[in-house]
């Protein structure tokens, strides 16, 4: 099932600036396959639900293993049954 | 992995009302043999971060072949090494 | 404008535990006059929506104030012109 | 308070296509005078939080004025005080 999201990783406790383990996150998310774009607060992806919770998962261990303690991830994910749908065209045509 | 998560479904274009909608994600969720809790904004779950993103997919798959167009879901989930975490020791200690 | 929200405040930066801001910013959004109903991933309001951002604002001003450095927040906020909403309506009959 | 804040706002029962009312309400958002960046799941913008409060309000009335019965907006917002944040600083730095 296709699907576009995003993804919001914020780690909890490993201090103010976050942005070593975002970062991290990003690189893990690029890697997977998935089509994907940077913003100020999170990155979006197209692909298919079971890539992007896959990906998902895989930032949650890879970071852990890494050290950091917690982590909070918020998602947004959509999918629909009239039309393909892509990244490009929701912002373009925001349908 | 374990992890608690937070699962709000809203159907896009199925009318005002989302009642119907909503009720059977949270049905199926706690079908999915998650612990669950239902509150005014979503349904939190406690369990396997898989077993949850497995659970979300079924809503997707489920409520698309029973006639709803368009879902968006937002999820937020949380893992943690230093210690078990569970919905209850969140909502009373809110560690 | 009356509104029904959902209210979640992440301390960044201030430790794993993350419980004692979290305890306070709940008990600064209920001393507010809201309706409130605490749950595991956050704090469900109701009330008018220009009452429920001040809430919000209070409660990042206080804690920025007690010493907490980064704070971010999630909400979810819903109207409608249809009828009048209300959380346990929500709740119970989830329209 | 300065913050930076992702708004996303999802109009509820007004059809499968949300085109519309999503394009009036990054508009609207835009006319307030915040600094604003629209992707493909929302606006970010950057100011005063009374501001960006106040923006989400004009967007929901305006909206319910112009025939939209039902609106659910998804907000993130962030403030710290050890430093000036942007969102082009959250970019490019992800601090």
């Amino acid at each position: 099932m296709k699907a576009l999201a995003e993804i919001q990783v914020v780690p909890i406790g490993s201090g103010v600036s976050v942005r070593k383990e975002v970062m991290r996150a990003h690189e893990l998310i690029a890697e997977s396959g998935l089509e994907v774009q940077l913003h100020s607060y999170g990155t979006n992806v197209e692909g298919e639900m079971s890539q992007i919770f896959k990906a998902i998962a895989t930032v949650h261990e890879t970071l852990h293993s890494e050290g950091t303690v917690r982590l909070m991830t918020s998602i947004k994910i959509g999918t629909r049954t009239d039309k393909e749908s892509s990244l490009a065209g929701k912002l373009f045509k925001t349908e």
